[in-house]
């Protein structure tokens, strides 16, 4: 083992914790050198759990510290673009929390800065790393179900979150699908050419009052010929509902919940398993803490990042589409989306 | 118990033998007193094997006999709408196998000569009486699971039938595709309003050639703002896969597959169980007894049939749509169809 | 297909129609030949519901017409080891239902009776052909789990049978462990040389009251070197609970139960499944049907039938043994109760 | 949150890196103050990764040391009734790796030594911790399935130790099956009075060379009645099988495995999964986290450690009933052990 990549935190809120906490104890071939939050107390508190040598007054000392070879941007969403310009410019390879921005000219702006500074950038769509899809890419890659076919994602919150987060969230398919649209990707491994969504208000008619939608299936055309549906709702009653479904020429994988136990009680009444894991953070652990260590690699060993700018792009213009078809009640191409933008850039993988 | 009722068998092939056996066995309720085919050795064969007293020249020698009292349609689908006005007519209780007909017009004739004649109807939608997906309906009506929100139907044939079945079958949509609408419209309880299909050839492209699909994605809009999805493939390497799954309010329901026995074989390699019953007349064995069993008991108590002319009517109108959206890539309402055939008829139930 | 067997049916109680039914409708190489019961009424109604053609006044009737190839002994227990013998002196095959009876002697006798005969006996242990159990035997036989080392057998009851038919049951081992002694021969395909039984009353002091226990947990030392456990008790509150495992040096099989439906129900409480069929009837319905057409087969193709007169004794020995540890509380070895009877017989198969 | 408990680590092998990760990152209520192993390498190794300030030069140096509140012994098994007693007399509480010792004798001095010197102590035993077992205690504290009536406990091992290792394991039942002791007396909350063990060499003969076994089945016979199995091999091919099954008055519960991934395969071969987590420190990595939690709040508490010196004698005394029933083919009073050993102590809990 070399020198250690020394990384800073750049937000100390709770999926900075996590990437911290990882780096501190899991990954030996990263150290933690520095953190920042406006919040002076969360960013002290977290240095002190985690050994952190030093707490930053503020983002541009962290940039400006030639030591540092890497940033994990675990800032709110509107900051992001931003910040990953700025890193990107001072030569700092990049962890960057999803989405990168809902503005496609905005992200096209980050991706060109990136790609002039040559540095790493990896957006945090950590599901991919998720021990169950991360299987069901393997049976794809190998050949196990022979030549996908079909493709059906399950992924349903417990319940949806405050009115309030709703109105600034960009509306249903940017928030919450964009993890289902990368997932899409990922698993077929080919570009999305059309897609059809057929919404509703079906959970809280607060949702529908400020113009967003809770419930709703994503036909997905791949330029393969693959279909693909995409199952959401802002509620599931027995908690969060991540799956997915493909079936190929040769078989078919599909990928169960995971439970805080696997126990089975069968009393008079049922045959009765307790309720899956319901908190983003339990179902992903695993997968947060994969995505770093194939960062820290990709930086290591100078290979692309796993989950590229051109990733943290594409499911941003599928979502665009995917609300306009819904507006439209008609299939939508996605270069009719990235015409609209003006940004026809080339999205490949 | 009053009178048995008298039921005659017409057609003694595969499925006229299943519901020949069910009756002497299993619905004390009612008696065999004829049996016809043109193959006369078929005939006295399932004769002999259920002891059935009367062996007819043809279907009129039935239709004439005073003493009996209903009639069980099992003769190939081409003959199926005339054999049904002719039973009418004579005042037969049918029992009809699906479908009435492919062409709407003539199902319309049918159900007028039922409607007239004033006897009962049943069509073959053997999947509603099938002990899982009875359950996801009880699941419904009891309102375990809430309001329904999302359906999904998986509905995966073993592999794809000879391409001269293919080029008689009226298409996917009309041949394999009529058990999942009408599985959606059981399930939900309502209509459907517009349907959006995303197909393709990607099991055979011989299939391909005479003009049908073998792999579909199906958006059902329902009237009362449910989504369904139907996953059809010709070809599931893995056997015969027949599944649903409803998302509700308070909760959701999934049936799983019917297997030949429950083991679970754990080795160095994997932990695995044997396929799914490959053959549709195991999988369904349950179904075809108990959908007989409920004619039965219509006809004795006087009651609606759980699968009306109706019933039987709306999945040929979704069919039709399904082609429609395939053939013009955007969605269609099935009003389109109806308007089309000059047929606007309610369907109600 | 030559000559069929005519098969007659002494007994028309719950398990005489189960296989008269299956005789008329799954077996076309038997035909029902007549029936008898001192019930005239049950007699009838068989003889209407499967068309047999003669309700006979006695047994020794059925036992004198030389038509008659073979006999379902289906009557009460403390009549079938003078039924086997007169039906053997009468020349007929026998199926005869377990246990052929409880006392050794008395078992003897009747094999002798058979031997001397030279007619074919089958004792109803039916779970040999459940399809779950037939398939963990299939694992053993293929090598598909190697050399068997544990086994571990599950058989519960829903709930504790009448304290009237407590007292005349033989006791639990004799009158429910007996199956399990039989599933043990069958799966390992090796004898029990010693028996530990650890037991007691837990669900109803009232069994203790009259001498019995109602759950017990019974070690087998098997020839081989095997080690099997049987656990038993007469209430399993979810229902009826019928289960087998076998580690072997490849690998393990483990049998799950059977189901009414295979739909999951997720909700806010749990997720969760309805209760496993809880009525034996339900439960071994195939098993039913599959060891009668072994029985014919064995006897249309002059073939030693899969369930012997020995394999009838066995599981008598084993629980006399099994009784005779409880109340001694040590392991006794099978050949300790054959010497007590004085019947040291070589029981092999 | 008051002081933080100060705690020094003794042995930096495999599990006391376990124990100082979990101390480090998952437990903000305690620190890592020393580290001390023979090999200074690995307890240099380990204070770097986990930020602990003081490598020690002996353990006695961290039992002098006034600021060191407690002490986790992870040193060899041979070493630790000695430190135990030491770390009593400094009056360090201690958390001590299973088993204290293989000597009845020994551990009797041990605990008078922590009991006089009026420390905490927490014994090993990791599995009661283990999100699956400890629903399985739940489930019966609850009432959820009523009075315990059964018990079976399945442990079986991927594959057998090396041969030199067996030499001085001090036999399976010690070595292995302690765990099992132990689970069954946390799950039924009782004890143990008589045991029985079937016991054989199905494995490695090699195994058998050495005077152990490598296949047993236990039957537990408790003081409240319940009778409990134990079924135990060195080598499940299919990894690493830990699972429990109760039976009580109202229900059961039972345990599944836990898998690296929760994905279904379905090809034209079988249904099926990969094999379940097969090394213990992936199977039980939640308990042993969830041990230490529990052992610092019982010290931060002051309350009776969960696993306490009593509950670390009792296993080995059933392991040298066991041991005796399997030799002498016989059940085995516990008392028979501990008078054996002039040690007639009061084992409770």
């Amino acid at each position: 083992m070399g020198k250690k990549l020394n990384v800073a935190v750049i937000g100390a809120g709770r999926i900075g914790k996590v990437h911290a906490e990882t780096i501190a104890v899991r990954i030996p071939e990263a150290a933690l050198a520095a953190v920042v939050d406006p919040c002076a107390e969360a960013a002290h508190a977290l240095a002190q759990r985690c050994a952190i040598p030093c707490v930053a007054a503020g983002a541009d000392e962290i940039l400006r510290n030639p030591s540092i070879d890497a940033v994990l941007i675990c800032s709110p969403t509107n900051t992001h673009a931003d910040l990953v310009i700025e890193a990107a410019r001072a030569g700092k390879h990049i962890f960057c929390e999803k989405p990168i921005d809902h503005r496609l000219e905005m992200i096209d702006r980050v991706l060109e800065a990136v790609d002039k500074a040559g540095v790493k950038l990896q957006v945090g769509y950590n599901r991919r790393f998720d021990p169950n899809f991360a299987r069901a890419r393997r049976a794809i890659v190998s050949g196990e179900i022979g030549t996908p076919h079909l493709l059906h994602i399950i992924s349903r919150d417990p319940g949806p979150p405050p009115i309030a987060y709703v109105k600034e969230s960009g509306g249903m398919f940017l928030d919450m699908t964009t993890h289902d649209f990368d997932m899409a990707r990922f698993l077929i491994g080919d570009e999305v050419t059309q897609v059809y969504a057929a919404a509703g208000v079906r959970v809280d008619p607060e949702i529908g009052k400020v113009g967003d939608v809770d419930t709703a299936v994503i036909v997905l055309h791949f330029a393969n010929g693959v279909v693909g549906t995409i199952d959401n709702c802002r509620k599931a009653p027995y908690g969060y509902d991540q799956r997915v479904e493909v079936l190929g020429s040769a078989g078919a994988i599909a990928t169960e919940n995971c439970y805080p136990n696997y126990a089975v009680i069968s009393t008079a009444e049922s045959v009765r398993r307790d309720l899956p894991l319901n908190f983003f953070m339990d179902r992903y652990m695993e997968s947060f803490a994969n995505e770093l260590r194939a960062f820290v690699e990709a930086v290591a060993e100078d290979r692309p990042t796993p989950v590229t700018g051109a990733d943290g792009r594409a499911p941003v213009v599928m979502a665009l589409a995917a609300r306009k078809s819904y507006e439209e009640r008609r299939p939508v191409w996605l270069e009719e989306v990235r015409a609209r933008e003006g940004t026809l850039a080339t999205v490949g993988h």
